[in-house]
């Protein structure tokens, strides 16, 4: 982004904008853009918290690949949306936050004027297509409101949610030909063959429903639709754009390209064409459903029973501002202001309700399921957010967290290979990342008294999981105790993740009095030990001959056994036994010098290439907070004779990895875990393990804060003396009385309390 | 087919198989082989009346379309199986009974030894794939029953059905190395690209679920079932036959070939591999249901909860008795019994039900519907069954056709275009052939008494669907009183049809009392005369400028303005003002010459060419009695002076037409019409225009006959002096009152009575 550029953002990013009278509100501090340039993969669209709705521009659609091949350029559009673009293609309805793959993009909607358009055309050439240029100064995002001036024809276009219902309104300027286009066939990592099946009934003039099948990231997706528009639309159109289907006789008793209300084909475009006055506004609502067009129909009728936009976005507000105002802080400065309520903003749009206004689902066995007694909840990227996102909940929104398990359990019933997701993703699992981290998530929702059903019933689950031999070298890892480098190309962060997720389910299976269970987890939660080469001091892959493979490189990510990180960052995952993990690496004194060294070291740009999903800001040194295997690792220092290291690491992270403006965030937001580190980390405490109760405590940012826990109860942290330069901590006191050690409990803090740091400038060695 | 194999068939047909101990019933006169050869598009295997599930052998699958281009060869595999193939290729689950297009042929299984080989290979070389050689010597078609020996590995197999559950016994060699494999992306009709998406969940090493979306002559149609077998599996394995998807995911973490039980693509086949003892029996039940996975295991579990293969059997034969057992007929031979029992099979076959033992059923509206007070039905094929087979159920079995019209009218309600179906086919409508003959069925239910729902909302439905102005040129056939040729390819016959369909509306309008839609409807019954040509004689194209088409052909059926008849046969379709069109046509004597005529001359075989789906037998000079739109006009010299040429052409067309035998039927028998045909007009009556009460009176072939109707009333009819050459009626007598008409009225017959034909060897004049 160019300076003028920034300065123009940072200008939105201060003043709050006048359009909806927001200005004593803590939304006034959300930011959608942030993150939205490089690779940060939110998107800037109009949501509810946790909506099953994300409406949002797209900014291109390249292929995901072309005959079968991948293009590496659609890396960038994993949220649809790119802030250094000079094009909107459309809005569409579904968008991951913050994902380093992608998916979804459903139910592209973009009004146009003139000649019907139903191809996108390039950026280069708008004119060739329905997308049209636009400006950042024509632009507003906000929580559950987005607005942009689409500069092809003039459309003003505005948009807001509510949870299943995407509302549109566009301001036309008068024409005879105004459309509104609905691109079908569009979608985030599309490519020829995604689209499996499209259905689309027009019901009357001013109602459409149907049902959109692909097979992409998750195998066997369907959204289901139903749609409105607040003016009869004077006429439509539909071109299917497959191949021809041998059999003609559709066509031959049908017009089916004009006005035509029963279609049907793999991929399907249409228009709704209006007459409009100058400054004409048309209104749309799009409701998804996972289940039916019936039930899409019937999420409308209850959620939007009105044409009322400016109500629909009040109220999407009114939710923001439930969820923000658990949070009152106090920080050093405006801009970290923004950055703390844009992460809580962030932590609150993934995962998302997957589950009708009348309760029903689609499972993993792809039948309809009534959710009973919980909200059924998809989009879960496990390998991410079981590190801070999970804990975050179960800290400040316990509620919803048990419910994210009563899903996840569900999901496991329905599980034909029994097990828990991997990556939770409309009624499929795509598989993505390594370790089976649901345990985690399980474990800890439990042990913490957050989830609240049938433990035993969950320690199985999990117990199963972990006992999947056929899943990513599961079945080695047992028999040898790690996985084999000649068994599984990510062998060592495997062996690592699993071995963490045993110790999860040892936990568990302890507090539930299963003895038998809790030794063979604890025992295998020790495996990590044998991938640890004390020759080089590094975790390093092994094969089933028990050999290490002898040509490692320490800094290369790819190809040497992991996955997102090297082993420099790697050799530290072990966040349940960081004391014999300290030992085995040669004690406190080396062990600090290798965290020094870590942070400090230059990673030659070859390797930084090899490291997935992050800019060059989001490394320092060598350790890559962009990606997740490291979020731990700051502080770890509080168990070598410099605990103060960790303090000013975390600061230093802090101020090096969270800016405003779109570009700053150093890699994906990753639903929400980035976001849930900053605001653990900024409070002054992170849960290093979860699966044990204890926060690791850090370096607060906040001067001050009030959390509003469950039960009425409240956390305060204070930071007394707190500065841009006084990022250490002489002193911690909880409820009055000063900590001895480095840690805080959960279950202590949910009595509610006060958690008070002396901050000082220089450290306390 | 040539002397020897003729010879053996018939040995097969008179012999009673020893088989299932059915000697003494009525199913030995069943023999589910005709048809099978040539035209008639039955198929030879097992189901139940009516039954979701027809279980039977397809003997080639040749695609319907190779890179979008028509394969005429697939025509003759309509129902899967052609008798004089020489190799089975496997066994799938569902066949239309008699049609001219195809689909289904879902869920493909084949019983194997030795090498899995997962493609059929080809008829001449069957060891290049799973098919094998079978021999007729060895192969046994009943009802509810049917046993072929597979030569390549000498494996019996045996097949049974209930409604909704398809019953496989194999009896296997000896062998380590024995195979069931299920061939998910076989098809009737199928072509690269049909199978628009396939999932499949291996519940146990028993039990399989699935289901398998197509794209064919029913555009979105999903067939979900359930499969268990009697033996576990050792082992079992997936083949994805589809180009390869850009996401790897799935293939990184599982090796999906082998055991694992999570499969989704385009195109699958699976192999089940079992070791087998010599003369080992491996069963296997394969539920379908229209609606969900979980649905065809419930309804496994209620029809066939154990694995009595014998007891299936007996029960669906049970099942055939009952429907055979309305009928107590005395023919003048054995060949005659078979040729009755087995219209009265192939005129039980078709619709079928599609609605699961819960109720449930798929709708036009793809939405899960429940069946309230009617069992759904589906595979309606309403050009074809109008005519005779509709009648035919109200007279001996009215309560499933009203279920049919219930289905009808619940097809209209989830219609986007508010018709009523042409074609009902799978929660589709696959808009084959011409006219709205729903409306047809509809009226003709309500004035015999036989639908009792609400009769002005059936009315309504009727006058919606014919005013569907954007369907099949109504809108210009309403606007100009005819179909013009400029507007519709086949002009003629849809104005000739939808007139008819129209003075059945105004049947049930006067009926209900509507006097303004009677009167409406009444003027349109007389639009045929607006095409009728005087000049030449005949119907004729006529341009939106009121002029008749210049080159016209009167012996072609292609390009003329007709589908399945030329004009010759299509200028008599006035079934409901024949006098009218008598006296159109030149009075009684002139049109005595032209029925004379067209039974007598000769169609040169390039216009015989251009009739479609019927053989050089389906022919009577140019009647084509093989197709259906002259299935009335032996009947129609009962207006003329000669009415005894009805009766001889009736005899005539009777004997020319059907035949014991494979090839024993002219033309495709189209879901059970031509059986319907013969069925009444063995009896010695038939319905000329469905919607009013008369039967119009032939020659029967029957001795006697005890039909049993509602209520316990009966009917009886008797011929005295019946023979062979006694085709001529000199007396008609009812409840013994001679009759002075050649009419008699259904409610009078359904009050119970005897019909009583005088024959006698010369006619009556």
């Amino acid at each position: 982004m160019n300076y003028s550029k920034l300065l123009k953002f940072m200008l939105l990013a201060i003043l709050p904008t006048a359009s909806m009278a927001q200005q004593d509100k803590l939304s006034q501090y959300v930011k959608p853009l942030i993150g939205t340039a490089k690779m940060g993969h939110t998107f800037p669209g109009a949501t509810v918290p946790f909506g099953a709705v994300q409406l949002s521009p797209d900014t291109d659609t390249i292929p995901y690949a072309v005959n079968g091949k991948y293009n590496g350029e659609v890396y960038r559009y994993c949220a649809g949306y790119q802030y250094d673009d000079p094009t909107i293609v459309g809005f569409s309805h579904t968008h991951f936050s913050g994902t380093g793959h992608s998916d979804l993009g459903d139910i592209l909607v973009m009004p146009t004027q003139g000649k019907v358009q139903l191809n996108p055309g390039t950026a280069d050439n708008p004119a060739s297509g329905y997308r049209s240029a636009f400006s950042h100064d024509n632009e507003v995002a906000e929580t559950n409101y987005y607005k942009v001036k689409l500069d092809k024809h003039n459309i003003l276009a505005e948009l807001t949610t509510t949870t299943r219902v995407g509302m549109h309104r566009y301001t036309f300027p008068s024409s005879d030909q105004s459309h509104i286009i609905l691109d079908l066939t569009a979608g985030i990592y599309n490519y020829d063959g995604k689209n499996v099946w499209t259905f689309v009934r027009v019901l009357n003039d001013s109602t459409i429903t149907g049902f959109r099948q692909t097979n992409g990231w998750s195998r066997t997706r369907t959204v289901y639709f139903a749609i409105k528009t607040s003016k009869k639309f004077k006429n439509y159109g539909a071109k299917y754009m497959d191949a021809a289907s041998p059999y003609k006789g559709f066509w031959r008793k049908f017009d089916q390209q004009n006005n035509h209300p029963d279609l049907a084909a793999h991929n399907i475009k249409m228009h709704l064409d209006f007459d409009t006055q100058e400054g004409e506004e048309v209104m749309m609502k799009v409701a998804l459903s996972p289940v039916s067009m019936r039930n899409a129909l019937e999420n409308m009728e209850v959620e939007t029973p009105h044409w009322n936009f400016d109500q629909v976005v009040a109220a999407g507000k009114e939710a923001w501002e439930k969820e923000l105002g658990r949070y009152q802080v106090d920080m050093l400065n405006q801009e970290d202001l923004v950055n703390f309520y844009t992460s809580v903003y962030h932590a609150n749009l993934m995962p998302t309700v997957y589950m009708d206004v009348n309760g029903q689902y689609k499972g993993l066995d792809q039948e309809i399921h009534q959710a009973k007694g919980f909200t059924n909840y998809t989009s879960l990227s496990l390998w991410d957010t079981f590190r801070a996102f999970h804990p975050w909940l179960n800290l400040v929104d316990p509620k919803r967290n048990a419910d994210i398990v009563s899903s996840m359990l569900a999901h496991y019933d329905q599980s034909v290979l029994k097990m828990l997701p991997i990556w939770s993703h409309y009624a499929n699992d795509n598989w993505c990342m390594s370790g089976y981290h649901s345990v985690s998530v399980v474990a800890d929702a439990i042990i913490k008294g957050v989830y609240q059903g049938d433990a035993e019933a969950a320690l199985a689950a999990c117990v199963q999981t972990a006992n999947a031999r056929k899943y990513e070298g599961i079945g080695a890892y047992i028999d040898f105790g790690y996985v084999p480098d000649d068994v599984n190309g990510t062998s060592v962060s495997n062996t690592l993740e699993y071995a963490y997720d045993d110790w999860c389910i040892a936990q568990l299976a302890k507090k539930l009095g299963k003895t038998a269970i809790e030794k063979e987890f604890t025992k295998r939660a020790g495996y990590w030990k044998n991938l640890y080469d004390s020759r080089i001091g590094f975790m390093r892959p092994k094969d089933s001959q028990g050999k290490f493979r002898e040509k490692f490189d320490v800094l290369d990510t790819h190809g040497q056994g992991f996955i997102e990180g090297n082993t420099w960052n790697y050799s530290l995952y072990v966040p349940h036994q960081p004391e014999e993990m300290m030992q085995v690496m040669g004690g406190a004194k080396r062990f600090e010098v290798y965290l020094d060294s870590l942070f400090t070291m230059h990673l030659p740009d070859h390797f930084f290439a090899n490291t997935e999903d992050i800019t060059r800001e989001g490394i320092i040194g060598n350790y890559v907070h962009g990606n997740e295997p490291s979020h731990h690792v700051a502080y770890l220092y509080n168990i070598t004779k410099s605990p103060w290291k960790t303090q000013e690491r975390v600061r230093q992270i802090i101020r090096n990895q969270y800016h405003n403006g779109p570009a700053g965030l150093g890699g994906n937001d990753d639903c929400g875990q980035m976001s849930a580190w900053y605001l653990f980390s900024s409070l002054g405490f992170y849960p290093v393990a979860p699966g044990e109760t204890s926060y690791w405590l850090g370096s607060p940012l906040v001067k001050s804060a009030k959390i509003q826990l469950d039960a009425g109860k409240e956390l305060r942290v204070i930071a007394e003396n707190q500065s841009e330069k006084n990022v250490y901590v002489s002193k911690v006191f909880w409820n009055g009385e000063e900590l001895k050690t480095f840690k805080i409990d959960h279950l202590a803090i949910m009595k509610g309390g006060e958690l008070k740091f002396i901050m000082a400038a220089k450290p306390k060695k």
